[in-house]
C-alpha cells in the first residue's frame, strides 16, 4: 500500500468530521455494519474499552459495589411505570414483537437502560434495612434508537455502558456516595483517559427521564461542540415509589428507598480518540495503550543480524510494555514509522548501525515527535520517564484546550459571536425554563452544565436581561 | 427468619428438579424475572461467570486472540445467505420489528450467535494471506426464544458466551487450531470448575446449523440427563462460500477461507452448581469461589474481646482468600453455619473460648463436613492445603459419577433398561440416520456424541443390528 493511501488524507483542523471518520477506519478501531447507526468495535478500540473495564470494576469493588446481570428484554408493562422515565425513552426503544414465526403477546423493549427490569425485582428483593444498601453495577449493551446522524462511538445506536444503580436508606447517603461514585469517573477520566472535563448539574430540562438531578462530566469536542460524559443521576423516591420499593426501618418504620444511578459509556473511547489524536492518526495515553512500544531495526545487509539481536534483547527487556518489534522486510522503515504512528503507539524506537555503535537508539515520542538518543543502560528508566511525561501532556493539552475554549459573556450578540467562534460559552443565567427555550430555538445551542463550583454572579442574565441565578455554560451539543 | 426456611427442603436424590430451583433461590445465584424465560445472574453467580471469563480471557490471548464487539442486530438478509444456518436459527429468533413508533424496513434479528454479522465484515476485510488468520472473540448476550421449559442457567432464553470466530489459510490449520482451543476449554472445566466430561463429535444429525462438524464436551447431570458443555463448530469453507470470505494466496491464488467457531457459555455455571452441591446447598471448587473462607467467631460473654480479636487477625491474615468474618451479634453460630454452607464457602474456621485456651481453630470442610482442629502456626498452611483437596476431591467425585453412569449395552431391551436407570448409554452403533431417527422416535432418547477416543467395535448396531461402525453415548439431554 502507498504511504499517502495509508495515512489520514485530511487535517483535523480543516474538516473535524471527515477526519474523525478516516480516523476511526485507518486506525483500524471501528467499523461500519449493514446495521445502520451500529458499529464493530475492532480489537484496537475494544481493548482500550476493556482497560476502563478493569479500572472502573476495581474501584467499585473496592467501595463495595458487586456486578450483576439483569434480562437484556423488558416488558411494555413495566418499562411504562416511571411516566417521566418512559416518556423519556420510549420514542427510541427498539421493540421485538416476535419470536421465531409467533407474533408476542406483550411488545418486548430491547433495553435502553435497566431501571424498569432492576427495580422490578429490587422492589421483591428489600424488605428491611438488613437488604440496604444495594450496589450492583452492570455491564450492558443497550440500545437507543435515535433517528439523528450517527458517528462511530460518539452516537450509535447500541453502546455499551455500566450502569450502576444503588439502593439507600436515606437522601443523605445518596448524596454522599454521589460524589464517591463521581470521584472514581473523574480520576479514571483525568489520570487514564487523560481528558479534562467540567462537572455540573444538567438543568430541569436536560435531566434523565425520571431523577431528581443529573450531573455530568462534560468535554469540548475538537469542533467545538461539548459532549457528555460520565453521569450520576439522583433519583430521590421517584422510581421506588414508581416500582414500589420499601423497607422497614431501624425504628420499625416502613419508607420508600432513595436510589442513584451511575454510567460511563463506550462514547468515552471516541472522546479520547478525538481530543488527543492528531493528522498522522491515532494519539493514546500510555495508560490506555496495550503496546505502548515499537521497536523498528534499520537494516542494511552489514551488521544486519547485530542489530536485530539487539532489538530483540530490547524487546525482552521492555517486556511489561508490550513492546512489538516490527522485524517484517517487506516493509520500509518509513512504512512502518507511519504505520505505527498511525496506530497510536506512544514511543516508537529505532534501531540502525550507527546506534548500535554508539551503543543506543533513537526514541521518538508519539505525542510530539520528539527524538533522543537513549544509552542502551539508559532506555528503560527513559521509557518509563518518556511514557509518563506523554501522559502528563496529554492530560494538560486537554485541559489546555478546554480552558482556551471557555468564552465568558455579557449580551446576545457576544453569545451568538462566541457560538460562531466554537466557543464553550460561560455566562451569568436567569435559569428560567421559558428562557432556555428560546436560547435553543433562536440559536440551536443549549445550557450544556451549571458547573459545580459556583463564582459571584456579575451581571443579568445575558439572554433574558432578568435577574441571574447562577453562572452557567452554554454551546452546540452532541 | 427459622433456620428451616433458610435451608433446602428437599433433597438432591428425592428431586432433582425442585432441589435445583431450591438451590438456585435460596443460595442467591439468580432470580426469575418478568421475562419469561430470562432470568437475573445475582451478584454470587456473577462473580464465578467473570472468573470464568478472566481464564477464558488469559489463555486466548496467549494463541493471540483479540476481542472485538459486533452488533446485538443481524438483518435478515444476512441471517438468510448460510442456508442450513438460517433454518437451524429462524424458530427461535426474536425479531425487532419496530423503534419508537416507526416499523422497521426490515426485520433485525437478536443475534442467537454472530456468524452472519461477524462475516459479512470478513469478506470486506479479509483481501490477501496477510489478513490472516483473524482470531477475534466476543463475549456476548444471546438470545434463542426456545419455546420448552427454561432451567435457569441450562436453557435460558437468552444467555452469555464467549464466540471466537476464526479465519484460516488452510484446512489443516483449522483443524489444529481446533485441538488448542479445546484444550483450553478442557483445561478450565477439568482444572477450575472441577468437572469431568466426554469430549467427541455429534451426529451429522445433531451437529451446528451451517457447520461441517460439531465436537463438545459432555456432562451427566444428577439427574442421568446430559448436557452439552463447551463446543468446537469446523465450518470449513461453508460460510466462506456463503459470505464470500475469498483470499489471495501466497502463490497468488484466490481461494476460500476455513473457519472454526468456539463458545463456551452461562450454562456452564448451572452444570457446576448441579454437579457438586448438596443437600445443604452450594458447593463450589475453590477456584471459583470469591470468597474461600468464612471465620466464624463463637462468643459467650467472657473472653469475648479475646476471641473477637482473634478472629480479625486470622482474617487479615487469610486477606488473599477473601476470608469473611461473621460478626454479627443478632445471628447464632448454627445460624451462620447454616447460611454459609448454603452460600457454598469452600472453609469454615470456627474459633470460641475453648479454641483459644487450646492455641488454634477448628476448620470446616464444606466438601464433606470434616473437622479438624487446627494450630495458629498452621492454619495458612492448612488452609492452603485443604483448598487443594476440596478442588481435587470435586473433581474425582465429578469423573466417579460419570463413569459410575456409564452402561454398556448390546440390545434395545437393554438400551431401554438402562434408559430407565438414567444411566450413560455407551454401545456399538451403525451412525445411521434412519436408524438414528428411529431410536429418538420410539425411546425419546437420541445419540449424545461419538467419542474421540474409540475402542474396537465389540459387536452389531445395538439398536438396528446391522453391521456397527463406531462406539456412541446415548441418554436423554437437556
Amino acid at each position: 500500500m502507498a504511504e499517502k493511501e495509508l495515512g489520514l488524507t485530511i487535517k483535523k483542523e480543516q474538516d473535524f468530521s471527515e477526519w474523525y471518520t478516516q480516523l476511526i477506519q485507518k486506525s483500524d478501531l471501528a467499523d461500519y455494519t449493514p446495521v445502520s447507526g451500529c458499529i464493530v468495535f475492532k480489537p484496537r478500540a475494544f481493548a482500550v474499552w476493556e482497560k476502563i473495564v478493569d479500572l472502573v470494576d476495581n474501584k467499585f469493588k473496592k467501595l463495595g459495589i458487586k456486578n450483576v446481570y439483569f434480562p437484556l428484554f423488558i416488558p411494555e408493562k413495566l418499562l411504562n411505570k416511571e411516566k417521566e422515565h418512559v416518556q423519556g425513552f420510549s420514542p427510541e426503544v427498539a421493540w421485538v414483537t416476535q419470536a421465531g414465526n409467533t407474533k408476542l403477546n406483550e411488545k418486548l423493549a430491547v433495553r435502553p437502560t435497566s431501571e424498569a427490569i432492576m427495580y422490578d425485582s429490587f422492589s421483591k428483593w428489600v424488605r428491611s434495612w438488613r437488604d440496604l444498601p444495594i450496589k450492583y453495577n452492570q455491564w450492558s449493551n443497550v440500545v437507543r434508537w435515535e433517528f439523528t446522524h450517527s458517528v462511530p462511538f460518539l452516537r450509535t445506536r447500541e453502546f455499551i455502558f455500566n450502569e450502576l444503580h444503588t439502593v439507600l436508606s436515606t437522601e443523605k447517603e445518596a448524596l454522599e456516595e454521589g460524589k464517591d461514585i463521581i470521584e472514581v469517573y473523574r480520576d479514571i477520566c483525568e489520570n487514564y483517559l487523560a481528558l479534562y472535563g467540567i462537572y455540573g448539574r444538567k438543568t430541569e430540562n436536560e435531566k434523565f427521564a425520571g431523577a431528581v438531578f443529573s450531573e455530568k462530566l462534560h468535554y469540548i469536542m475538537p469542533n467545538g461542540k461539548t459532549i457528555e460524559g460520565p453521569c450520576f443521576h439522583h433519583d430521590g423516591q421517584n422510581f421506588a415509589k414508581a416500582y414500589d420499593i420499601k423497607f422497614i426501618d431501624k425504628n420499625e418504620k416502613e419508607s420508600y428507598v432513595w436510589q442513584n444511578t451511575y454510567a460511563l459509556s463506550t462514547r468515552m473511547l471516541g472522546v479520547m480518540f478525538s481530543i488527543h489524536s492528531d493528522d498522522k492518526g491515532l494519539v493514546l495515553p500510555p495508560r490506555m495503550a496495550e503496546e505502548k512500544i515499537v521497536i523498528v531495526p534499520i537494516l542494511f545487509d552489514k551488521g544486519k543480524d547485530k542489530v536485530l539481536s539487539k532489538c530483540k534483547e530490547l524487546k525482552k527487556k521492555l517486556e511489561k510494555y508490550n513492546a512489538i518489534l516490527d522485524d517484517r522486510e517487506d516493509y520500509s522503515p518509513g512504512w512502518k514509522f507511519n504505520n505505527w504512528e498511525l496506530k497510536g503507539i506512544p514511543i516508537r524506537i529505532e534501531l540502525g548501525p550507527k546506534d548500535l555503535e554508539k551503543n543506543g537508539v533513537m526514541l521518538v515520542r508519539r505525542d510530539g515527535g520528539e527524538k533522543s538518543f537513549v544509552k542502551f543502560t539508559d532506555v528503560e528508566k527513559k521509557v518509563e520517564d518518556t511514557l509518563e511525561k506523554i501522559q502528563e501532556n496529554l492530560f494538560n493539552k486537554s485541559k489546555e484546550f478546554l480552558e482556551k475554549s471557555i468564552k465568558v459573556v455579557k449580551n446576545k450578540d457576544e453569545y451568538k459571536k462566541a457560538l460562531n467562534d466554537k466557543k464553550l460559552i460561560k455566562a451569568c443565567w436567569c435559569d428560567d425554563r421559558s428562557c432556555e427555550d428560546k436560547i435553543k430555538e433562536e440559536t440551536g445551542s443549549k445550557c450544556i452544565v451549571i458547573p459545580s463550583k459556583q463564582e459571584k454572579i456579575s451581571g443579568d442574565c445575558f439572554y433574558c436581561g432578568k435577574k441571574a441565578k447562577l453562572w452557567a455554560y452554554f454551546g452546540k451539543s452532541y
